[in-house]
């Protein structure tokens, strides 16, 4: 294998498959990045326990040559070592490989020798199912990930729960998340001809929502038995699915309720923030939540130690009764009212021990519930 | 105790001084910030086992009224707590003390409760002798801290080589550090009256240039038995100094050589950058430099189990013998050129197993020595 690349083109390709392989692993060749020349360019993959990231790097990017090559073939190389190297090297890269393993890196004058691997021994990548194809722009999946993703358990005593259930339905997706105490549902409208739930683990979700970034490009999804795979262009992205049953979630969300308000999402946030804070010494940072007369709530907590905060803040009292006293986890409200873009939202209210219901207004597709706790 | 400001500049203020307070001592009032309200503004004292840091907040700022105070009083508040609260208030900001220790912070409707202290049990401040004074611009100040604090011994086995000594001579200041492997010498003129040497933990040093920043204005340096103290208008920065008798260096430093090159500073660190990166599993991180036929050198390194890593950049022969091989520890050599802004340097050897002395050409006040190690 022989080639000569650009290196800022092949630092990017790099960096973004180098940053999911981990240098511990008890098979040394999959602390390595697999690199296979052929006719049609460069394609770099790399993996982890729960994911595997191919790379494409074409000869040629808006038409412009980033990269020759002189010999197809394959090489296995250290992640850590190879990417630092072609970090620190100024100009064009030439690569060449002896003996299958033994790889030979310059540019101008500087010249690296790297050990490598056979690349025979790199596992094969699973494959694709064609046919089950969903098509949705990178920004509304990244939108769709961050909205929900939060959400997750992050303790591993229950699996499913650390990951986000995605649901296919004709021409729709939805999006869930919960860790029993806070749940986050997110719907959005696609084209797709696959029915079927999948839980996707939120660390792979997270991974891809970073490489993604803003990116509108369209991301074909496909599944397969394990895996579910997110591809763009030049990046495949393959995680694994989480085995077993999602909970079923219909019957969470309240039908009735006694009291509705709508706040401004940022002066309501900032205030349970502000909150949260002096709560954090409290087990589920406890945050009090009271509708005062005349269309007002007042935000307060406190810690004995420390001290206490309280505020009131306008309200518009939608239905319902008036007197309401309720407690929460803080940070539950600030992650959901986080990922809230629109500038009003509506709280819905069962009981001071229903869980609390909250909306933006004037967007019907997602929703997130917060489960009251016990105020002493 | 009650006063009125801004929300922005006591948050600033309040930085700077919280930051270097620990909320783990044994002493539960030092994990406070004591606030002093007088006629002529508030000041705001914090501190460490090193550092004591006294920020005053005038009335006025650039001629805008900031604060106003209602009461005078003293008052120690939880530096975690308090300044994290006014950090995430909105507005004009109104405090109010009650019993000597009980605070009320007030910004539009929020109102929050913290428990203090009573300032009185807060120790007193180290008293300034304004005989012993120095002058010094402070982007100069911070620019010769920066020369040669990252010399100093991390390890606290020699506790005087865990700071920098700082010689103060008729309109002259010298710094030095050392870890016994490498040193760091900067000079500078400036205008004092004071005679004698100070070695100041390099934690005090590295806190204060975060302080000062790219600041030019001038700082008074006074000094104490214990204590040296930098002075500006609105921030008075005490740190204890390290007892104990520095090392003479002016034997150190080489006065024969065998051999002197000239080398272009930021290519010569890229250089050895790059082949210290490889040499990393080595104890020394050893790096080995050649110098060649035809005025080039040879920078190389290599590891067993990863690889090698070889390069050749021009170098002007100035005097000597035209062969050497030496080895030193690659990220000393980095460190001392990363502080080199002159664009050239001069290296001076003595021999294979002689100190190396590194120079910026055209800048006589400054230089750096290390040692060679054995390569194997």
């Amino acid at each position: 294998m022989e080639f000569k690349i650009n290196n800022e083109c092949f630092n990017n390709a790099l960096s973004n498959v180098s940053k999911i392989v981990s240098a511990k692993t008890p098979l040394p060749i999959l602390s390595g990045i697999k690199i296979v020349a052929d006719d049609s360019g460069l394609t770099l993959i790399g993996s982890n326990s729960d994911i595997v990231i191919e790379k494409l790097i074409p000869l040629t990017i808006d038409g412009v040559k980033v990269l020759e090559i002189y010999k197809t073939g394959s090489v296995v190389v250290s992640a850590k070592y190879f990417s630092e190297i072609v970090k620190k090297l100024p100009n064009y890269i030439h690569v060449k490989v002896i003996d299958n393993h033994l790889i030979t890196i310059q540019s101008d004058d500087i010249v690296t020798n790297l050990n490598g691997f056979i690349s025979d021994e790199y596992p094969n990548l699973p494959e694709l199912n064609y046919d089950n194809n969903i098509k949705i722009p990178g920004n509304e999946l990244t939108e769709i990930i961050k909205q929900t993703v939060f959400a997750v358990a992050k303790s591993e005593s229950r699996p499913i729960l650390t990951g986000v259930n995605m649901s296919f339905e004709e021409n729709k997706l939805i999006c869930v998340a919960t860790n029993s105490h806070r749940l986050a549902l997110r719907e959005l409208s696609i084209e797709s001809n696959v029915k079927g739930s999948y839980i996707v683990p939120s660390s792979s979700l997270n991974e891809l929502m970073k490489l993604l970034g803003s990116c509108s490009e369209i991301i074909d999804i496909f599944l397969t038995e394990n895996y579910i795979i997110f591809k763009s262009n030049t990046i495949s992205f393959f995680s694994r699915l989480i085995e077993g049953n999602y909970p079923t979630i219909s019957g969470l969300i309240p039908k009735e309720s006694k009291t509705v308000i709508t706040l401004k999402t940022k002066q309501f946030l900032q205030g349970i923030d502000r909150a949260s804070f002096l709560a954090s010494e409290w087990k589920n940072n406890n945050v009090n939540l009271e509708i005062l007369e005349g269309s007002k709530i007042r935000i307060s907590s406190n810690s004995s130690e420390v001290g206490k905060i309280s505020e009131t803040q306008s309200s518009k009292i939608i239905s319902g009764q008036g007197d309401l006293n309720i407690s929460f986890d803080g940070t539950f409200m600030v992650d959901a009212l986080k990922v809230i873009k629109e500038e009003e939202i509506k709280l819905t209210f069962g009981g001071s021990m229903r869980p609390i219901l909250i909306e933006p207004i004037n967007h019907s597709s997602y929703l997130h519930l917060i489960s009251p706790v016990r105020s002493y």
